[in-house]
């Protein structure tokens, strides 16, 4: 039977459905509490509730335990029990003083924060990794040229280039938010419950002993972890919900990247070919190669949101200051975090393996409507005001559509009759698709 | 290593990480599966795609299957690739057939809807278990007054009964609307991929065998399960959402249920007493009793937000029929059944053992501003207008509260300043909760 | 400056921001609140609050403020205040005695659901004209065949008709739901502010006069309007989640059939023309056609689940009875409906026009991936077990690929490599979709 | 009839349903959308589309429509085309020059985050508003104590004006995510629809002439506002996702002190008077000062959650570039800007007045249980281990409660039964507020 860190003052035990109901699923902020307790014990000793020797005797306990891999045992009722546990296991009833002066309030803040940090590096490898593997894929196809798409109707011809380069400013913006967010999550120790502790502040600037440099490597760049008001210290949970959003966000850029592609991968389409080992079969058609993982990942998104919903309605109204509802904040963190780097991983594969079917992408490019801003242009550089340029270019390609004749084909004389600035031979170097790209000079790439 | 229903097609294998990002988590509808494979060989015997003792041998070995504790084989890809995998160890090559003419999109369906079922049967029995708990304590506190409520402030005296019989309405509610929504899931096989199968409608119409007799039980009223639109059949998830939905409104009544309680139980109000078995302490502070199981019910209505939000927008804007996404139901689905039927069944353990301290609740019946509605109605019962009258009563109470003088306390004379109608001696007979209660004659209790 | 229904106790004048900020925007409700009073001055007749020269005159007023173009006065906190104030206008101080035994906690229940119930009925009425609008459109393509999907891939050919008949499905369903929430919205008068009223309960059976009787009309089918739980009644607000959970359902599938159309009208797809009265244009691009208004009804999904959101977290863990953030609940319902109900009118006038690219979609239906489940039937016919025969046409497809040779031109002989029981001349057969529809016998349509 | 910016292609007519459907609620953009034709004005000017006499009457004509208060004309599609014409109202078919090599899929872009940028600096302006009157009220009260809560428990005392400067310190991290969110906001002109325009980068590093310099103004910092993605530009919408989230968890910090004034001002609490300003009243009950505005200001989180969820699900999976569906946008920003602001000046307002009932918090100090972290630290700082201390005091409240004898009423010999170390005359020294909160020294106040 595992033991509780509380229990004096109650009379009954807890309802076994009652446990099961309140068990933090807290498993993966585990490493990062026994980062905490490390520092926690350093603190102790600092200001003299532990003897050196004591100290020494948890930080050694301690260190062990985080060495191996933790495994949460379902007894009890969070990872800050069971580790209190384990290390009474190593140490006896000295184990009974690392509590001292510690409240779970602020330890979970503690190692949650720690947990935000060491992933929100972890994900900004993720995207550098398909950040870079979707700059090779335009860098190989640098010259290719597709119908750009506004309202999914062809709009203008742009660089296949561009169109990823898209998803890199993304993902540059999505990674530049996480640093962000990163950066000005403080972590502090010493809020106690919600009223602080009798350690004085000065405590909490913990020197760098060998255990403690574990903290540093983990995502702690200042050690002077002094908390500046402790009942916000409890209270706050601004840094998950930020988090959690800007994963989201990057769901939504995720689930936008998946659309394209199963757009573009359709038989109608049919601009790209995503390989096998990203698709899978059908169990009673056979021809079947879908693109279940980009599915998924549009999909995904609306996981993420919900994830997102969960935890900015569970904070809604709290009165001050901890309330066990911010216990909830933990599984739509891991989540979030554990679909995005799936999905970030399993794009990065898929996009190094993805090819363009180059024939069907000019097959479309023959599409004279694509050139029509163009032929705006033209009339423009020829003094005809814009808005009537534009009016005789839609009059012209109303005529090609209804009478079934390639503006390219037609006569000079038909041309004429839309305007008089209209000379065939010019006009018809206008359909080529490199000419179109080229005319375009408003954009200075980074 | 795990077979998979597809892949003759394929040149590769699916990419590791694929694989774990597309696997379903899918154990819950298990044992319905095997029910519509039960079926589905009764459907391949009766259309003589089976031989009788074909059919009797892996109906003999579903059933086997069904028998026991099902554990979901890690390396399959879902459910039905497993139970198809468990049914060829035991009869070899024959289980090749039982995928005849079937396929996961419409199984998974099938499954899910007998899943919806049957738990929203089980939702109904903790709804009444909860009911019933509710209605003891009510009966058992039949004659308590307790000062009813209304922005948080004192309104006007109410029966402690017709409190809890507000939540007692809720849950009725509740129980209704998930009858609704089971009684118009219409269960169906045959729908295919999408288009149907060679097998003629009306072999759907299966006959009780000892095997089918088990889907009646499950929940299928009616063995007629052929399908009028195969293409809806594995396109709709109506059915979860509207399950989810009616789970997120009773996650929302019982939210309020805590609220109110958790209100109660504050040093403050000191209203209930909740016992200590649906309690936890604090590892700091040694006196704390705190009503974490109530708080985590709060909170967990943002949970069930959070999973109807994530399926609605799945769903939004996918092309017909199937598509991947869509196996992102089922999380949300099982995570939204499993926290309300948990918080079902925690409250109606605390609510058995929730005590009431009269004494303080009586203290709040003497605030004489609970009153003030009844001194309207004796002014309007006097021919004063009944707009007339409220500002009268107004101005008498700020008069009190301005000089701290209790209405009781002042004399005729006083009285007689803010209406001729006053008589001081009847007045004071309307500051009695029990009179209060008893003069509200609009309320006909079912 | 508008009076207010309260005051007396107030020393202060409200902060005009507080005026402005707890404005409710609620002219909506007006002609239901409208009909509330004329149902209260029946029963304050009815009871002897009025005499029946006084109730008649409040009557007469009543009817005519309601037989008139509501217009809402800003300067009054909500729609109550200012249909008091009018009657007063009209009647002098009688008007003071029309708010006996009434409070705006109840009368804005009574009103807005008479409102849900009435708009529901318009929902109805847009969704039967979407409906009939499809069936239509089915029926006059009722031969034509298309490439059914699912992943967005090619699958097995299906009826067009059939697809249509999945969005027929949908709107059946949603219109079912509705009315389920309309039948189950118990509409009562009483609950006074949470207490009940001096009024005996079988006052609310009001007689059916010529002013009862527009309460019918409006969609009160049972004139018993007595309540059964007052506080019940002035805290629920379930039944504008259910209209607004029903009309988020309803909106998402509006979105996955505009995200077909917008598909289908891509120059790749090209398999249907929507008509230019229900596209726009570009104000760069002469030659742009925007399916905008599919565009909005896709992203308007958004919106009604934001609705949702905003309602369900608004009530999580309010504690009982009334307060006032409920008044919040209005502006997403108003707007829920207004959106949806606009959606279906547009959608209908789009499907009425919409045209399909026959030779577009008959050049797709060539794709011979679309038969292979149909070669799969064919094996199994000839004794293959199912499996066997997928796996055997998922290889010959991969042949037909890899080496460019479609299937209907490969020899016997190569396709005896394959299966034994591959005969060319029947084989060639299977590659009609005529064909293949016909072979489908597993659905009964309706 | 308004004209179009589009139209030349189209036989037809727009049906008026999609008129109405399809329009823009956007007016809250028409002055940066003037500033955006300014600017474009300028770089026309620059590259030689417009003459400087040109350019000149386009300047004066749109600086004249910037001057007045903007109305928006109801039969305009959106305030682009309403601007436009009102130019060519002033300036007649000149006008038709200003569309030149401009798309309002890049101008809608370049308004939006202008209004979003101006918008932040008001929002900022507000929170410093509303952390000046926090602030002020900490000061004028800072020698109180309350109880400090935690699970809404009493937990330990704490000073008021750190309670209150918790509000504080989330009141300035939402001003520095604000802030964020505008310096990485950045503004670009030359995207055209998708493809960018012919106009030469240079031309947009646009001269600071008299009528740009509003620009700058209105929170363009650098003149040079090229685009370096044009695709990005015009289908990128982050920006609004993230101001809508950061004034989302804005709305739930002001949430969070709504619900504490809430439960602060109940009977039973008592901690707090609300100001009369701040309060309503009842139609029925007169005695009733409800805090409405703190009511509405909790329930909106819900709305503002809602308007998020919409902007985040609206954007799922949309194809790139832009899609109508992003008109959808805007409403939501609009809306949640207004209700946050309103909600910040609102409680400023209400802070400013609040008043503190100083006797009734002094009564719950009183509570011995406040002080039994205090009891703990004695015994450990009489070696006692910190968990055994814990589990002492826990018996020691649990006596005290069971038996009903407050622990300072305890005899010294009562008192040894739990710990030898317990010395009467020092323990009833520990039940001093001030001494509780003196001797919390880990918190290091900025």
């Amino acid at each position: 039977m595992a033991k509780k860190l509380w229990g004096g003052r109650f009379n009954k035990k807890t309802d076994p459905l009652v446990e099961k109901f309140t068990k933090s699923n807290d498993c993966e902020i585990a490493e990062y509490d026994i980062l905490g307790s490390i520092a926690h014990a350093e603190i102790l000793k600092k200001c003299g509730y532990l003897t050196p020797v004591e100290a020494n005797k948890l930080l050694v306990a301690l260190s062990q335990i985080g060495a191996k891999r933790f495994k949460k045992d379902d007894s009890c009722e969070d990872v800050h029990t069971q580790i209190q546990n384990m290390v009474q296991e190593k140490v006896g009833d000295l184990a009974l003083k690392l509590h001292t002066a510690r409240s779970r309030n602020d330890q979970v803040v503690f190692a949650t924060k720690l947990y935000c940090k060491t992933h929100i590096k972890l994900c900004e490898k993720f995207i550098d990794g398909l950040v870079s593997a979707i700059a090779k894929l335009a860098q190989k196809n640098k010259k290719v040229i597709i119908p750009g798409f506004t309202h999914l109707q062809h709009a203008q011809p742009v660089y296949l280039k561009d169109y990823f380069q898209v998803y890199i400013e993304m993902l540059e913006r999505d990674k530049k938010r996480l640093e962000y967010i990163s950066d000005n999550m403080t972590i502090t120790l010493g809020a106690g419950a919600l009223a602080g502790t009798p350690i004085p502040a000065s405590n909490y600037n913990i020197a760098a002993s060998k255990y403690v440099k574990e903290l540093k490597k983990a995502g702690l760049k200042d050690l002077n972890i002094v908390t500046s008001n402790s009942l916000d210290a409890v209270s706050d949970r601004d840094f998950i919900i930020e988090f959690i959003n800007a994963l989201s966000i990057l769901a939504m850029h995720l689930s936008r990247l998946a659309e394209d592609l199963i757009i573009w991968s359709t038989k109608e389409f049919d601009f790209v070919e995503i390989d096998e080992a990203f698709c899978t079969g059908s169990s009673l058609m056979p021809q079947k190669k879908n693109p279940d993982a980009l599915e998924l990942i549009r999909g995904n998104a609306g996981r993420l949101y919900g994830n997102l919903m969960s935890v900015l309605t569970m904070m809604k109204g709290l009165p001050l200051t901890y309330n066990r509802d911010m216990q909830l904040d933990k599984e739509p963190l891991f989540d979030s975090f554990e679909k995005v780097s799936l999905e970030l991983k399993v794009l990065e594969g898929l996009i190094k393996t993805l090819k363009f079917n180059k024939s069907k992408i000019e097959e479309q490019l023959r599409d004279e409507s694509l050139y029509a801003t163009d032929m705006v242009y033209y009339l423009v550089d020829k003094k005809v005001p814009f808005k009537e340029a534009h009016a005789i270019v839609g009059r012209l390609v109303k005529y090609s559509i209804n009478k079934g004749i390639a503006i390219q084909k037609m006569s000079q004389g038909d041309l004429k009759k839309f305007s008089g600035n209209f000379v065939k031979k010019d006009l018809i170097n206008l359909f080529d698709p490199k000419i179109s790209v080229k005319s375009k000079k408003s954009v200075k790439r980074k």
